[in-house]
């Protein structure tokens, strides 16, 4: 349990920490592999969402996924990415979230992933909660709690039993 | 000001963040691009460091800039990597510490960088900080302050003149 102080500071700055759909740079499963390129060398990001037609996330696709189809043993060729589609080499090993609000969860989950998906109650993509927003805030926590509050471990309870 | 109860409850299940350099896969300056290639389509993170012959950290390499150096226009051209070594594609805006007892800094640089690059006093590359280890610590954190501390604001002073 980390507590209502601790969750209200963290959201003392932002009504949550999602980053919309429409500022989130994606491709579609049925994109060739040569555009996935294309948009993963211009926005620089290591992995980006992969949706479908009914804009339900349907995997995550990074540079390492077109660099290994395009390897021949030790011999890169191009022409292999030929005719192959994002969702023939996209990874469908998704974690994603519901809801903003669990901020427990949101932290947990951010050890393992650099950022966590949000879908809403109909699977629709709603965007990404990053590593950078979640250590902005608690960058805003340690300083609050440093400056403004009194930190005091509470009293344990010794219990006599017979 | 972040405080030392913070600072000691962060630093309660480790000794420090550091991930010691010979933990870290890394290339040389001098290596050939496809060599580069290799280790960053084997080791699937997004950029690592850059050493010289001294294991000074000199620079940052990912599938980004060697998929730059390869592309014609649009076309993938593999031996434009021919005769071109790391040490010409490679990032060298670095950021560097040398103390990782400075945790209020290692927390605002994480902000920014996915992992932050820890150099001795003569250079030597001791290894990284990664956001990771830093958010383990903050879960550790939040939940030993919500658990177990009396969480009070400070009571604000208010002072008359006159």
């Amino acid at each position: 349990m980390i507590g209502s102080t601790i969750e209200n500071l963290l959201l003392e700055n932002q009504s949550d920490f999602l980053i919309s759909a429409d500022k989130v740079a994606h491709v579609m499963d049925t994109n060739p592999l040569t555009h996935a390129l294309l948009v993963l060398s211009k926005v620089r990001y290591s992995k980006i969402p992969v949706l479908n037609a009914q804009d339900e996330l349907v995997g995550f696709i990074g540079l390492t996924n077109i660099v290994d189809e395009m390897f021949d043993l030790d011999e890169v060729e191009p022409n292999n990415l030929n005719d192959k589609k994002v969702a023939d080499v996209m990874d469908v090993d998704i974690t994603f979230i519901n809801n903003t609000s669990d901020v427990e969860r949101l932290f947990h989950l951010a050890v393992d992933h650099p950022f966590i998906p949000v879908s809403d109650e109909n699977n629709k993509f709603m965007g990404i909660v990053t590593r950078k927003e979640l250590l902005k805030a608690v960058n805003h926590l340690m300083h609050t709690l440093g400056n403004d509050y009194d930190l005091k471990p509470k009293k344990v309870e010794i219990r006599k039993f017979g």
